[in-house]
């Protein structure tokens, strides 16, 4: 039997209504012929709650005992799930993530899939049960004790399942129907795409169109995984939602694929600087261990021994960063005359794989932004992608612009 | 070190106020040098949520999948009771069901416990651990499934970890403080025991004195596991509560213990059954299967080679204890004429070890109850204990007369 992936977040199971809903859905692939494997998430608010009981308790928690926790919502929806399906005939049981076993790094709250022994699940389908239904999120370290995959991680576990059972494909069923050209609650002429690639999908997840997982859209184009995102509250056909897929899927395509955008960023300056080899490292060495996710890094030209050194990170780390800054200020490793926060910024980026073969697509960004009056503070740009931080009052104005001027309303 | 066996029920841990309440308690006995282990059930009303869903997604539901979700509570209380004993600077971790492993017998929804090795534990109390806490109620089953011990089942896996572990007792904490002559809400002379023998907690608790689960005493008292039930809302001095041990350790006691009682009882009658070697087995086997808890059981003189034959059950059982019935007058198994049926009835005993060496207990008791003018319908006796069956409306009258009448408020 060929094996199919679905995965359901936690507003798709917010209710046992919504529960029988999605698992008719379920049904619905079995009676194809497929043996498919369910990834629940926690019902929407449990784990919120439950991180509220965790940070009420104690500041500074034992990840271990947070892990142990916060899994408990999903073990709920999946023997839910599994009751529900068997409600309407179909042979299911569930599954928490020791079971399978879910093999995890021993990283906890933020643990890494390393392997998912299929062995398990298929001899039951052997024995005729139809469906597995795996509470996502989880999984077991070598110690044995309870990991998580960090929030959103339900989408990680479901794309290892289908890399691990070989899976025709795996759908991701959540509030939205798919992956548009932009946020449409900025831009009405947003579109939905039928087909994206993954580089492209990377880079949207990553700045900040929170469909899916950035983990899980790596997982699945190493793994050539195919990933569809589709609405759990829609009738759905087979062509529904978006395929995230190879780019050798992707006859056609707009060389931009889509807008994204990140409302709070900060840019941060280490002002003056003494230039010399090694600075870059002790800057940003500290900065890691802060556990500060810095994301674009400028450094200015070189005047008279020394430089300008800027990188962004979201607006909550920057306290986090300051005080790493003054640490390494305070142990002498590095000269600099002060620190420029603007803590009023955003980043827009476009995206698409067709920049490869094209030129002047960033030049054109500049222009419209130019033609509008924006200023842009820090330019960076990969193979398909180019970003701009500018200030945040411009943003929406920024994304309208831009897809407008690369026509993503067309197909 | 010496090991101790804390436990604390639903409404000890109903908030996170309650749990640092509860776990400075387990900070006393750690401060006194011992190792404890706690068993925790879930937050009040975190069960009942759970049994709630399940009900609602299926009337005949699977237990293994009922078992994999009520047992989630249980292990949201660990880790919190884990987190703030770690907040309070002592060495603490959480154990569910199947890592310790609480090895239990395949029988999902009440299951029963086989083993519980004691060496991961142990070996964490070796390396400085203090407090293990372990989520009640739960266990694993020789397939690698969650099984539950059925409700009230953490006083079990309290006294089976007390015994494994050769612990030096076993503390019950609940909402009462202590096990009572009689329930304080029906009658106010009644009086806290400060001892009290296993078999005779073993008559009152499975008589409806709702303290501890039935098998949790049976456990103790094979194991000789001392066992002490006291409240977690007062403070607690070592003497506090009520002890349950051996009768040994008991020096003078009353003849009689207790009064119990259980309002919600029914008889039934089995009118002219005719009377021939088999009848009972006839009767009782299809009862059983049904699942019917027969309670007493009485069979009147045979006249003409026909007999009555009287049981009693809960009345919430009445309905399927007819449906049985019906099936063995329709087998042609067995003949009679009729079935009485009376949902009024409730069943007062009177429970002593003291029983045993005085004679005229009994004869007292039926007295005192002729002297309230209250007929009795069904006796049953045992070495330790004499039940009836008596109207229902004259129950707290009963319990009061009988309480006095054996001066039960002296100690």
């Amino acid at each position: 039997m060929p094996i199919l992936v679905m995965k359901f977040g936690g507003t798709s199971v917010a209710t046992l209504d919504r529960i029988r809903r999605v698992a008719k859905r379920v049904g619905v692939e079995v009676a194809k012929g497929y043996d498919v494997i369910v990834i629940v998430s926690a019902m929407s608010g449990e784990t919120n709650k439950l991180v509220g009981y965790v940070n009420e308790t104690s500041e500074l928690f034992d990840a271990r005992e947070y892990d142990a926790i916060v899994s408990s919502g999903e073990n709920v929806t999946a023997g839910l799930m599994a009751l529900t399906l068997q409600e309407m005939d179909v042979p299911a049981r569930s599954w928490q993530g020791w079971q399978v076993p879910v093999k995890t790094t021993n990283a906890h709250a933020s643990a890494r899939i390393e392997e998912i022994p299929p062995a398990n699940i298929l001899q039951k389908f052997e024995e005729g049960m139809k469906v597995a239904v795996v509470a996502g999120f989880q999984g077991i370290s070598s110690e044995g004790r309870i990991t998580t995959l960090g929030r959103g991680g339900s989408d990680t576990t479901a794309v290892a399942f289908a890399a691990a059972f070989e899976a025709e494909r795996c759908d991701i069923y959540t509030d939205v129907d798919g992956v548009y050209t932009t946020d449409p609650r900025i831009c009405e002429k947003a579109r939905k795409l039928d087909k994206i690639a993954f580089e492209e999908m990377l880079e949207l997840a990553s700045l900040g169109a929170k469909v899916l997982q950035t983990r899980s859209v790596e997982l699945a184009m190493r793994y050539k995984v195919k990933l569809r995102v589709l609405s759990s509250f829609e009738e759905q056909s087979d062509e529904a939602g978006t395929l995230v897929c190879d780019e050798e899927d992707i006859m056609e395509s707009n060389v931009v694929a889509g807008v994204a955008y990140s409302r709070d960023e900060a840019k941060m300056t280490l002002v003056s600087v003494a230039d010399r080899p090694g600075i870059a490292a002790a800057i940003f060495g500290p900065l890691a261990e802060a556990g500060i996710n810095v994301d674009m890094i400028i450094q200015n030209i070189s005047e008279d021994g020394r430089t300008d050194m800027t990188f962004s990170c979201p607006t909550d780390q920057v306290a986090r960063a300051e005080k790493a800054i003054e640490g390494i200020k305070a142990s002498g490793e590095l000269n600099f005359s002060g620190v420029d926060i603007d803590q009023s910024v955003a980043k827009i980026s476009i995206v698409g794989i067709g920049m490869r073969s094209h030129a002047g697509v960033a030049s054109k960004m500049f222009k419209v932004l130019s033609n509008e009056g924006i200023n842009i503070k820090v330019i960076t740009t990969s193979e398909i992608k180019v970003s701009v931080l500018i200030e945040r009052k411009y943003m929406e104005l920024a994304v309208q612009s831009l897809h407008d001027a690369f026509e993503l309303e067309k197909a």
